[in-house]
């Protein structure tokens, strides 16, 4: 069973259907670069993901990582794989020139993360986090940290963590007990307990840039006290070589349902020293600016997953002989219809994810590299609007065809020996790290639709009205675009609804959170899968067209209109859910 | 976190719904006991699993099953377990009493078997094929085989196994390899290669009885060419006592995603020696007279692990401090709108399916036992036609269950320590052994409804029809009611539509029949939620009532209405996606 990145998809993304070129093409720090050489990106990135990374990944997951003696030792080939993959530059494909890195679009580098996430979650980990603190430093932190941290990280010589859970607070962060305490160098002495690190330890890397959430002497209680600080797990010196040992150490490993290659550390910190990053008490600010990323980038891992179990389970269904066809002729389960409902049911909901996921990335660009402050704002908004979307409902469906997989290998699937059930657990964690999905949900219906002063979400209804009108006049699509028109209406009506019961009873609601995201989702994909059927045909590519059109009708006839169920639930509301006692629950 | 049999829940669908007294009270098998008498069963059955099975559960899956030298190795604590079990008379609750079983309604023994299964799979899987074999050769063999093989089984000297699928044949049983020669004494020489054989080895009892199909000489191509044949591991001397070994080998155990306390072997048949079962040829209808019982048993393992889920994480929501109420004060995850979502998502599948699975008890007691052959006949048919439903939809919505307990115990609930996600792996083969839930909807929607002569869902429909007559006095639960007629409707439809396009497109309409067992899932559960809240209102217990209405609520307006969305894509059918070519599947 051997997985092949969706090149041809990919390309079709960038060049037709979001013409990367037009959209990327007024931003100064992409002149260098033109299409062909995104091509040539993602064809390197999938010789990497295909040849070095799938072959140690079922491997991985049978070895995972292992705890002597305080050290932690990541599966056979990772550290190679590793050094290979900072070698390659991969760990900088949208990284700061610089610092070091490519400086290629976000866009480019979210293809690339799909294929490393498909081929090897536990090992992209290591690289995503890595990614994660890289932005988080770049952005808050002082220039001489920047200069002293950043290139080493993008050489792969240190890789970065993030430290914010603790054993009492997962998702309220405001309550956490991790103190620091100013030295008179301008350092911080820190102390406390981190769990759930991922890439807490390794021994990947000579150096680990833990990134810290900890509050300062007399801060105020709640979010509003919290700092962020930079603290290596080796001292470096002045001159950037390494220096005697911090105090920070892994105290154990999660033994975890999935994800085994990825070591996930309970951290000590005993009076390390390290560095404020960005301003006193605005750390969860200077978080949550890079969160978007991680989150994006967690929701990524849901659709890399999905698409290495639709291509093992197609494989496995145009090999396996059972039953007999509608001619009454032994034959193949891909003929079966159940089979095919669930291999078209995994490239129905994955393809306009990765569609979100490139869309997203375009947004990226612009907000971090658009000169136009306006443009770069409008970005930003629209990025900030569809993350917890996309972080949420690509992992719910991304295990969802997870698990169609493991069910079209029927036995084979659920024995380790074929990798389909490895997909399930590796993808399982996407839905509950970087925030569960539950809190992405409240998130959305609560920051981004009811309390969003902006009204971004206006901008998003009429990206969809301008999809509709740009191509009213087509004699073709019909069913697909009646179906849309209903269900953004249907939709719009509930985000209505929503608004006026948030002002009365915002924390009932919020039982329809999930739904309503889901509902979202539905809409988002339908207009992608539009723009996308539009595009195939201009792009004069016949299987490509005909492939979309297949799944399109399927996404129409069977998927879209879960949305007026879902919305109907979001409307119901909780009112005697919220009001029943504990014990009734 | 601790496990406790759902007692209350048990007693009343036995005693309040159901009535078990009245239904099984004219069958000459029962007339020894009574309702007392089962309850004391009911308990210390819970005593036996929260206290013995419970604790080796987590053990037993880290630990798992190992493979030396041709010999497999169960997890600490098994052995001893079994033989404690089957000296408490749990192998033969319901097993006849000339062959030393207790002779309780099968009723009773599902809910004891529920216990089991919540507490430990993968013990519970060498009980229940046990169970499995020894229904194969009670209703099949020569009362010479019943009286050698049967009483060891139940006294757990002796356990069963059953070898169906071949490395090319799982579903598809008619393609089988194995071969079956007559010799001149009247046994059988064996040779084959069965997969997937859970138990087909084990160090929990001194003698595994084989339950092999295999096909004799110049049998007919195809699943009327099989016949059943009973294998000893051991040969078994003429008064009983153990003979030399037979060649009957474990080749290997399967590495699985879960069950790991569960031996699944690859098992080696080289000249064993065995006794033909029923007749020549007829080996798929004796396996399938009991396969009913056993994919009933299946489903169960899906309520069980369902009902474990949610008792873990309510638990753990009731203490787990995070997030604000709609105070603004502090509070558990319990207050959450979302948490309280998926706790009572969980109840408002398991508790109705608990209450169908009594209801096919009782089917199975009257079946087997009741004197008038026309009782008996008609609780047949009511039992196949339930079964495919049973199975599939118990499974499907337990592994989501299952799923709900991880979310809301988010990062604790992936890793291993809490055992939750352990109930995931564990929930997962339920999806597909004993035929997938795919098999099990296309079983439902062509022979249980399409091609059935006898019309027996019109008697299901009558059962719910019933219901709403004999309260529609009441000025109560009228949502309920007034929802359940209305997706009664909706049903009856789209059962109607079925029938119709079964005739020219039966390959086709498969597409839907997973969507089609659901919506009749819902139904089902729609009638017995009524049948509860009826029952619990006349029980005079208000806690149960309180808790009933709550749940019965949130199904109303939450669940049950899926029912017109899933029939909707039934009729849908799936014309495009079969006249597809594969490639662009």
């Amino acid at each position: 069973m051997t997985y092949k990145a969706p090149l041809e998809e990919m390309n079709f993304l960038i060049k037709d259907v979001f013409k990367i070129q037009d959209t990327l093409g007024d931003i100064e720090a992409f002149q260098d670069f033109d299409e062909d050489l995104y091509s040539a990106v993602l064809e390197e990135s999938a010789k990497f993901s295909e040849n070095i990374l799938f072959p140690i990944n079922r491997s991985g997951d049978e070895e995972g990582c292992h705890f002597d003696n305080g050290k932690v030792t990541t599966p056979k080939g990772f550290t190679q794989a590793y050094q290979e993959f900072a070698q390659g530059g991969w760990l900088g494909v949208s990284g700061d020139p610089e610092f070091g890195g490519q400086g290629l679009p976000k866009t480019i580098n979210l293809l690339t993360e799909e294929m490393v996430y498909a081929t090897n979650t536990s090992f992209c980990l290591y690289s995503s986090l890595t990614s994660g603190a890289y932005h988080a430093i770049h952005a808050h932190a002082s220039d001489e940290l920047k200069s002293t941290y950043l290139p080493p990280m993008l050489e792969g010589r240190w890789a970065g963590a993030m430290g914010l859970t603790e054993p009492h607070a997962g998702s309220d962060l405001g309550i956490i007990k991790s103190k620091a305490v100013p030295l008179e160098n301008g350092q911080y002495r820190l102390n406390g307990t981190k769990i759930f690190i991922t890439g807490g330890d390794q021994d990947l890397t000579e150096n680990i840039i833990h990134l810290v959430l900890a509050k300062l002497p007399d801060a105020p209680d709640g979010p509003k006290g919290i700092s962020l600080f930079l603290v290596p797990k080796v001292k470096v010196n002045v001159d950037g070589s390494l220096g005697e040992s911090n105090g920070v150490s892994a105290g154990s490993i999660e033994h975890k349902m999935g994800i085994k290659g990825s070591a996930t550390c309970v951290m000590n910190f005993d009076n390390a020293e390290g560095y404020l990053v960005g301003k006193e008490n605005r750390g969860l600010y200077a978080m949550f600016t890079m969160m978007n990323l991680e989150r994006l980038s967690i929701g990524i891992q849901g659709i890399g997953l999905a698409e290495t179990s639709y291509q093992l389970s197609k494989e496995y269904a145009l090999e396996r002989k059972q039953g007999k066809n509608a001619q009454g002729e032994g034959t193949t389960i891909l003929q079966h219809a159940d089979v095919r409902r669930m291999l078209l049911s995994q490239r129905a909901y994955t393809e306009p994810a990765r569609a979100l996921a490139v869309f997203m990335g375009l947004q990226i660009d612009k907000q971090y590299h658009h000169q136009d402050e306006a443009v770069s704002k409008k970005a930003a908004g629209m990025m900030a609007l569809l993350t917890p979307v996309a972080k949420a409902f690509f992992t719910d469906k991304g295990f969802e065809s997870c698990n169609h997989g493991v069910q079209i290998l029927g036995g084979h699937g659920y024995i380790r020996e074929w990798g389909m059930e490895q997909l399930v657990r590796d993808a399982k964690i996407a839905q509950i790290y970087e925030g569960t999905n539950g809190i992405q949900a409240q998130d959305f219906l609560s920051r981004k639709i009811c309390l969003d002063k902006r009204e971004l979400i206006q901008e998003l209804f009429q990206l969809i009205d301008n999809t509709l009108d740009k191509n009213s006049h087509l004699n073709e699509f019909n069913q697909l675009k009646t179906e849309l028109v209903k269900v953004k209406k249907c939709v719009i009506e509930t985000t209505d609804w929503l608004k006026q019961a948030f002002s009365e009873r915002s924390y009932e609601i919020q039982g329809g959170a999930v739904d309503y995201l889901h509902a979202m989702g539905h809409l988002i994909y339908g207009w992608l899968w539009l723009e996308m059927l539009v595009a195939a045909e201009s792009s004069g590519n016949e299987g490509l067209l005909a492939r979309k059109k297949l799944a399109a009708a399927f996404f129409t006839q069977q998927l879209l209109p879960q949305a007026f169920e879902l919305c109907r639930r979001v409307k119901q509301g909780y009112q005697v859910v919220m009001e029943a006692n504990e014990e009734l629950i």
